[in-house]
């Protein structure tokens, strides 16, 4: 249930030879597309430019990168589960909007690699999202057009150093942004239909072990409403990359509080999207 | 007092005939420059590429942007001046760091164009600020070698829409990214000597009205502070932006609040960096 549907295609991007590039994946070959994907996405599209694969290489001349490394802008959804409002333990209701905050690329490694624990602090965390990459750009969305503006589905780790988060006054910028604390990847697959979105499982484990679950039917602010309420005050463009937001169950909240550490793995899975693994290592 | 020295070029950066470029600027003409301001950045530097300039061309054949407009990043500090800590009226102490967060190119305009007022809030709102530009990227660089990373200077009206800043549980990035809701430039002032940063006038003036006023020797955090401390949890790159900050006496603070309107004329005047000056127009 967690492998995307056959007649879907898995978009990769990577290194190869130090230079960026993307293709189709077929088992452990990848066929290489020409340009980026984010160039794609800003001309005919992602299924436009499949009849253009040159001729396969093996996955292991490449290394993956995020699916779209040189998005314009990469925006993440705070609180978007109920019960993760209530851990806020604030008494306030869920709230009328959804909070954002940025992160960069570089915050993010790939599939397969690991996700660096910084000597600054002790307190990674995980948090499993799904990631939703623009195709359509636009401004001022409407929400019953928002799914149309959907390119592709993606998985994200928005590793977090939690103590980091709290730095400051305000704003969570430094406890999101250490390089490569999160992951996206391993793949994009296309969006072809609200189905693929509607009501589907995501679950993050860590070490074998289940520790967050959650459907996206739950979810606070829906896929639409999030594109329209962002749209209102950015212009989207294709490429930009939405982290949906993390259900209850992260490693902050349990108790005592459990940081992730050198040599666990964690893996996010969502129906229909795919398993993003990647293991911990100290910088 | 508001100039800067006659001795440093001010580099802008431009749209001509819908292309990119940058270049000197000499009175009311330009000199073209090879590649982009970053591209310079992350090559031989800013000064490098000086003896290259093209013939100068009339500044009303191309249209400004902010002079970094392809930056990775653009990070802007909160609350950097006694004051504006006290304007909280939260009974906190100054904060221990910097708060942070995030605005993307697209929620700036250039010098002598119009800040854009959405439909969607009349609280738009001024703040007043300096920005640096980095010139040799690193990571954890060190305060006492920070300064040395930095290329170049410009002015900053980090323009914010006050309600959508409370929009949500958290975070002010709606609040900090509409579209040309704030403003960058006029130009790029090069960093040859601490003297530019350690002790100088920062004013804003709505409609000739000085409504800020403060010198960078108050700030809280210091630009070397700001630097090192960023450079902890993300590697800084060539043409990397951060804004360092506003001084009390933004229109959210007097009482009661004073909102910017379509025909007010914001400047802001730094000594030795310029003036940036822009209109407020509706959408």
């Amino acid at each position: 249930m967690f492998e995307p549907a056959p007649d879907l295609p898995r978009l990769v991007s990577f290194l190869r030879d130090g230079h960026p590039g993307w293709g189709v994946l077929h088992g452990d070959h990848v066929a290489p597309l020409p340009g980026s994907l984010r160039s794609a996405l800003e001309t005919a599209g992602l299924m436009a430019a499949l009849p253009h694969a040159g001729a396969a290489i093996p996955l292991s001349e490449v290394t993956l990168t995020i699916p779209v490394p040189n998005a314009e802008k990469i925006i993440c959804v705070g609180v978007n589960f109920p019960d993760r409002n209530a851990e806020y333990k604030d008494g306030q209701e869920a709230p009328p909007n959804p909070s954002l905050f940025i992160r960069f690329a570089r915050s993010f490694t790939a599939h397969g690699l690991p996700l660096i624990r910084p000597p600054e602090s002790d307190q990674l965390d995980y948090e499993g999202e799904i990631a939703i990459v623009i195709g359509t750009g636009g401004r001022r969305i409407a929400e019953a057009q928002a799914l149309d503006h959907i390119a592709g589905l993606t998985l994200a780790n928005e590793g977090t150093l939690r103590d980091w988060v709290r730095h400051a006054k305000f704003n969570v910028t430094q406890g999101k942004n250490f390089d490569r604390s999160g992951a996206m990847g391993p793949w994009l697959v296309p969006f072809r239909s609200p189905a693929q979105l509607e009501d589907i499982a995501l679950e993050t484990l860590v070490n074998g072990t289940l520790r967050q679950s959650d459907r996206t039917g739950r979810m606070i602010f829906s896929f639409r409403r999030i594109i329209a309420y962002v749209s209102t005050f950015t212009t989207l463009v294709p490429g930009d990359t939405i982290l949906c937001g993390t259900p209850t169950g992260a490693g902050a909240r349990l108790d005592p509080p459990v940081w992730l550490r050198p040599g666990d793995v964690v893996e996010v899975r969502v129906e229909g999207i795919g398993r993003l693994v990647n293991t911990i290592a100290d910088e």
